[in-house]
């Protein structure tokens, strides 16, 4: 596989849709020289979008993170997170009662946006659920895996309610060389173990795809053909992004090494339409 | 659960979305009464589409199958099958080249029409695939299982190409009491021998509802509360459209027997906003 | 399917091989009237062994939790636990260096009486791994859930060492409706997230039937003919023994109800010699 | 990984469990200089088997492929097939009644030395089953892919039978470069169509090497520790024979090659005592 540069890939494209994890940001910093690329991207009017598969801040919240880092052109209006998808489904769906969460009291934010009454599994009493209207799966932090976790079990053999698992990633980077189990990896043990079927949002699903394209089509005519989308995971950015019809450019600053990279989309059968060793604009 | 008529169920409704087996029709005739219903959608002005995991024939065929059998409403341009999603990411991402197939010479008009050379899987030789870019399960149908299975994962070895699977169905309908293998179960015994990932288009994923609800958009302001997927199936039909944030109603006269609608909600925990003994206005 | 009388069922062979829970009791109880099971068992020379996925504690203390209930015929050496199965894996394929283990001070029996350093995986540090030599998941309790099953994977990715499973079970019963999640699907869990392949003993595994036979066969000439599995779960107790060419015998008392015996005999396809009431002789 | 000697790996143990494909033959050929080993074997007074997956044929059909060949030393009664143990639970459990079979007339040689009528799949009639007491899949020719397939999946919907699985492999070679879909892979997808569990026999299962050691401690005293076992396969030969307690040795003449073997062992976390180029004594 051919190395491209990153400004020569993204020549063709109006809008550019960016994974954030091993793509802008590592565990603690951002990716050296990427504040070149949003300056680039402003200077010739490219837009742009990150896409990403967490539910455990707000948009507002996310993008305050990138602030800090020194990062400003990513705004809360750019960000897409699983969990506004989870929130777009709770509106249209459950409207009302009371939503049980595994998660952070931040991640709350879009289950109250949304006009529900959230209540942590923590606060959650089995022998009172009768106005459990829903259980969602946020994030990995704010319960008790020792005690919560077969709460949660048993609240779903008691009612029959649906759940909407808001982040499907399995771990987390937690330091440079050590991860951290996320909450879609919890999901899936406890899907398995109830044997029901969870309802999942977030990459590679297409829905997040077209969230974002939402956004961009309200105001004017851009088409699939005018999009790139950036990742290092092929399995959810280049998978979901191909699926969607997108051009695809796998960046190797994160979960993706150089070293590996053939074998890799020789193994899964995802081919990017373009591998560059970052997405900085030198 | 307690049953809703139909006639009252799709009342607040202005479009509503039909699977086709078990909905209007069986394996050999359609659901008695069905034309009722489309009598009563002309007279009050509600819109219709019918969403198929059917890549088998194009619109144009399907549409006739149906007026074959008296029930003259349905237009090619009412349905939306997982043939045409496969078709548009075709055209999005392959471009060029010859298109392997497996499936009946009506199933490779979705590929044509792309633009794209369609080979049957049964004349492509193993010795000259060069110019093969992607390959497509559409159908069952149209090529020999004995050989041509084995030749499907010997290419697959052999190259890293796109693998779409145009029909997500494990059986379908043969008889009254049998069913026949549909090329879904095919493509996943594939995909767990190769250790590749393949592309699926068709329910419960969100893509077909999205194409669906583009048709209607292009014209004017409908949202999704004002759409009922109907159908006979909790895993594909009534999870995708909950998923998509759809009302959805589950008719009894296809996957699901009212015998076991209690046991099998409370045993998936797919929920549909109604259950209704069939699709037919009285 | 029709019941059979349970001292009818057992008439013909000269050996029992019961489950534990749900055969012979429940969370907190004996099953009522059991004790004349085995006073039967003694008057009438048929000997048993009870096989158990529980790696929590050693046979004595085992067979101690059913004196205090007031059965005093359960002997230590009539218990044949899947911690004594890891224990003999550790013992032909391990033999040295310190193993760690999630699980009870009390489960750390199985791996000390094998001549191995037991190391809570609560006492690890990441930074110093390099004697460990194997990892056994054990049981739920005695380590903490919320750090440990992260440290856990992380040790896994830093080192290639067999991985042992001491509990193939998922759930057990804690109260009359409520159930704890087994340790059985955390390492599932964690086997999904590293990719790697575990090691698993226990029901329904042929190596646990084997074990017991061994046990039998040292004095005397008992063939598979005369022996008979008493279970109240179809896909460990029953797959089991079926697999090993045993009869089976399904007991109600546990986890499969009369109502439900025909309908998940035919969904599952795993048919017992005999159903019973329970197991107890009146 | 480093590279051992394969004579000076066989040195302490007194009886060798040989993998047959990859191990002493190719799909047309025997592994050159094999020949050697077994002089060697015999002049050394070492014991051996081949355990294979293969239920084609019966075990003195295996031997007069070999001989063919021109290796001597396989008798039939050195051969420890997955049909053995497929006949061997038909005997213990299904007893009498018609077992029909996917496979070649070769492979019902099982079934009838297990004293039952074998019915092919390609004879059976649907409206005749009445008789019909198991099914086994023993071989992927015999029979006709593109009708018995789906005349498979009817019978098991008609009629809850146990179901065994000879070969688990998912394919096998067929050339130097291409793979034919073994009957491994067609259970797998007719199983995950009907929602039932099958009975699998063959590597990694525990069966396999305690069939093999029960022709050895007829006569008598060898342990495991006496034993090793060789294969060209991580996931079936290796994790078969770590899991029984046998030190494993794997070689590099078939599934596994030199250039992929320290990833292979990493990413599966399966770990063989030894790693040699091949199983010949040179």
């Amino acid at each position: 596989m051919e190395l491209t540069d990153f400004k020569a890939a993204i020549e063709p494209y109006k809008v550019l849709f960016f994974d954030a994890f091993g793509v802008l940001k590592t565990y603690n910093a951002l990716i050296p020289g990427i504040e070149n690329t949003f300056a680039y991207l402003r200077e010739t009017g490219k837009e742009f979008y990150v896409l990403t598969n967490d539910a455990s801040r707000s948009p507002k919240q996310l993008a305050d993170s990138y602030h800090k880092l020194g990062l400003y052109e990513i705004k809360p209006e750019t960000i897409v997170s699983s969990g506004m998808l989870a929130r777009e489904y709770l509106q249209n769906k459950v409207k009302h009662g009371v939503v049980a969460y595994l998660g952070t009291k931040n991640s709350a934010h879009y289950l109250e946006t949304a006009g529900l009454k959230a209540l942590s599994i923590n606060d959650l009493s089995l022998e009172n659920v009768d106005e459990v209207s829903a259980l969602v799966f946020m994030d990995d932090e704010g319960f008790d895996w020792d005690t919560d976790l077969n709460k949660t079990v048993n609240l779903l053999r008691k009612k029959t309610i649906p759940v909407i698992v808001a982040n499907t990633d399995r771990t987390y980077p937690m330091g440079r060389k050590t991860v951290a189990i996320a909450i879609g990896a919890v999901a899936k043990m406890i899907e398995d173990i109830v044997g029901k079927q969870f309802m999942r949002f977030g990459k590679p699903d297409a829905q997040m795809f077209i969230f974002a394209c939402q956004q961009i089509q309200r105001n004017r005519g851009i088409d699939r053909n005018d999009i790139l989308m950036v990742g290092d995971t092929l399995t959810t950015d280049i998978l979901g992004g191909n699926k969607f019809g997108l051009d695809t450019a796998l960046v190797l600053t994160g979960n993706t090494r150089l070293e590996d990279v053939d074998m890799k989309i020789r193994s899964t059968g995802i081919i990017p339409t373009y591998v560059c060793e970052s997405a900085v604009v030198k």
